[in-house]
């Protein structure tokens, strides 16, 4: 990981460069009916194989609605399509992204419970990046009154996914533990918000350090992720933790593995369909928890623990768990209109900006979500200065509030 | 374990009908205060390495009770254990014996919560099969007023390891689907009955075909251990089960993965610690799982299924988990007081006919549970007679009830 990351970073600053010019111009091209924008993934492969384009408007069919996209989650699983990374790849050029938000625009025959001017946040099957989205409202959920879309687009994947894990898989209840990786993310803290939830429920995160201040009043204990947190946590609670959510991402999967409490549930969560090449670390935990000389399969059931996978997408476009996912949905909703859950919102980005957005995901630089802001203009690249933000073209929508200076945060580099 | 059965049935007939004669002697011997009579395995083996003996009267320690056994259950367990092939066995000899229950005879000191005559059941970490057990009284639980000495025997075991496995490690709620293995055994009834007491759930059973009509009214669905139940199952449910039980001492464990449901919870259990030669299908089936050329590590989460093993026995006295477990027979013993559950009995043994309930249980010939009942008196072993059991020697406290034809059942064969 590391290594690939090195070699990115300077792949990628060229290809920034090199294309700002392209895209402003196909951003700035007239706006006609027929056509609408959308980031688009020409092959596999580095950030140079985004850009943004026009492409056909599309139109719904039985059973879908139209959206007018406002914004765009981004996820570390859009880092792994673009690579390639992922098993049984689509055909590219595709348009990445995985949820969105908007407002209904259209609604087609037989389609039922929206309808035009309805606030909704919808989860795609890729295609989510774009100003117009068509979608089965199998995948649609309306917006409360006072979210704004930001926080929608900020919600869905990583707040479903979260209480899917501790609630659906888990079964978070009073009095339990649960360790998390990347307690920074846009999941990390989906997940500790979740937890303060239910009472007296301690949440181990482990971030990397420079996040600390930012993070560590959302949990109750914070760990370097390059220190012997393992020791830490044992030493706090010596009988260990009821709860793992150990990212497949991370590199270090199965570290943990010997923290979990008898009848704990250690759950492997994070990109989808990952192929071997990125899974080192995953293999290796494999091999050790199911081959290694004193750890047999057997070992599992001796120590009466649990070990899930999660995968929130693949549950809903290849398993047909939309209404699993409704009734998720549902109950988040009203957590959030009772104030107990906020999605943390790292930063904005215009659709053009989806490189620098992507970079600062794979630096791990980001604490919450980052949002691809369809209204949002593109900050003008210049040289050596790539990767700030920009004050301009802040959307209309966009309300005062306490995220604000949090959408803002300059990088951290 | 076809033809390790085949081999030990030989070598079972022979050893009952030859050492007949040396336990009756045991049996006789008169009653001694400073002694009493226990099942000793005097070896790893066959049936032949157990006999009735008298041991010195145990006395209890700081925090435990002496109790004056009345009953105790045989689990296949049991069976493992008589052949060593268990992970790190003890030293023989030893007393087998993993529960029983009785009254209360004496209390040592700083011991809280009991009485001399309460009525209890205790788990025991072995050492349970024998007139008198000393126990530490986080492993006892008090007895409900109405239940027998024959239904406490029949319950800890089964019905907590049922009931922790549906709703610790699994989250059963209204409406989901079980399938579980061995539906005719003791495990396999406290499941049916414990699925009975939450709306609308389906209990998928697989059992021999001559258990049917048995136990046909305590599942939804009963297949036979021999037909392809996968293809039955998928007829009636082709989305899959929620929870799979399946039991390590199986020949078909892994069989029903593929029938999981996403979000699904796979639980292995059965006997404990068993070594490599006894759970050849279960590597075949984790061999299966995680390394065939299309099943990689990453299919658990691909598939969103969460797989786990329960050890009640490695919980309760290897890993501190006496808690959860005292937490999860107050909830059975509200059950069995709200006259929900019961458990179901196959049959009542003499100590000396231990050798005889052993071969029942290999031979899969039981209905629920087999009891040790410490009071009741050897049935005079006849040659080629040696699988009736006996109306003599009922125990006093054995009271009339509805499972009076159960656990006088003859033998099926």
């Amino acid at each position: 990981m590391a290594k690939e990351g090195v070699d990115m970073t300077g792949e990628t600053e060229y290809m920034i460069d090199r294309n700002a010019g392209k895209e402003a111009v196909n951003v700035e091209s007239p706006s006609n009916a027929k056509e609408m924008r959308a980031v688009v993934l020409a092959g596999f492969g580095g950030l140079n194989k985004l850009r943004v384009t026009k492409k056909a408007m599309p139109e719904p069919q039985d059973g879908e609605v139209k959206i007018r996209v406002k914004a765009c989650g981004l996820n570390f699983l859009d880092l792994m399509v673009r690579q390639g990374n992922i098993d049984n790849p689509p055909k590219t050029p595709l348009v990445p992204g995985f949820e969105c938000c908007g407002i209904v625009e259209s609604v087609a025959e037989n389609t039922h419970g929206f309808e035009i001017g309805d606030r909704v946040m919808a989860f795609m099957n890729y295609n989510a990046w774009a100003e117009v989205v068509c979608t089965p409202v199998d995948f649609v959920y309306k917006m409360p009154d006072d979210m704004t879309f930001t926080e929608a687009a900020a919600f869905s994947l990583n707040f479903v996914a979260a209480y899917m894990m501790l609630f659906e898989v888990a079964s978070l209840r009073e009095g339990m533990s649960v360790l998390v990786h990347s307690a920074g993310g846009a999941v990390g803290q989906a997940v500790a918000q979740l937890c303060s939830t239910v009472p007296n429920v301690t949440v181990f995160g482990i971030a990397s350090c420079f996040k600390h201040t930012s993070i560590k009043d959302s949990v109750t204990h914070l760990f370097d992720r390059n220190a012997d947190y393992i020791q830490e946590v044992k030493k706090i609670s010596t009988d260990g933790v009821d709860i793992v959510l150990d990212c497949l991402c991370g590199e270090n999967t199965g570290k943990s593995l010997s923290l979990l409490k008898p009848l704990g549930t250690y759950i492997l969560y994070g990109a989808s369909n990952m192929v071997t090449g990125e899974t080192k670390s995953f293999f290796s935990f494999a091999k050790s928890w199911w081959q290694v000389e004193k750890v047999n399969p057997i070992k599992l059931y001796e120590e009466n623990k649990v070990i899930a996978g999660f995968s929130l997408l693949n549950l809903l476009f290849k398993q047909g768990g939309c209404n699993l996912v409704k009734s998720a949905m549902d109950k988040l909703l009203i957590l959030y209109e009772q104030k107990k859950i906020r999605p943390v919102v790292d930063s904005l980005w215009a659709l053009e900006e989806v490189k620098e957005a992507m970079q600062r995901i794979h630096d791990r630089g980001n604490i919450g979500k980052l949002i691809l802001d369809v209204e949002k203009s593109p900050t003008p690249l210049m040289a050596n200065d790539s990767t700030e933000t920009s004050e301009a073209g802040e959307e209309e929508e966009e309300p005062e509030g306490d995220n604000d200076s949090k959408e803002r945060m300059p990088f951290i580099h």
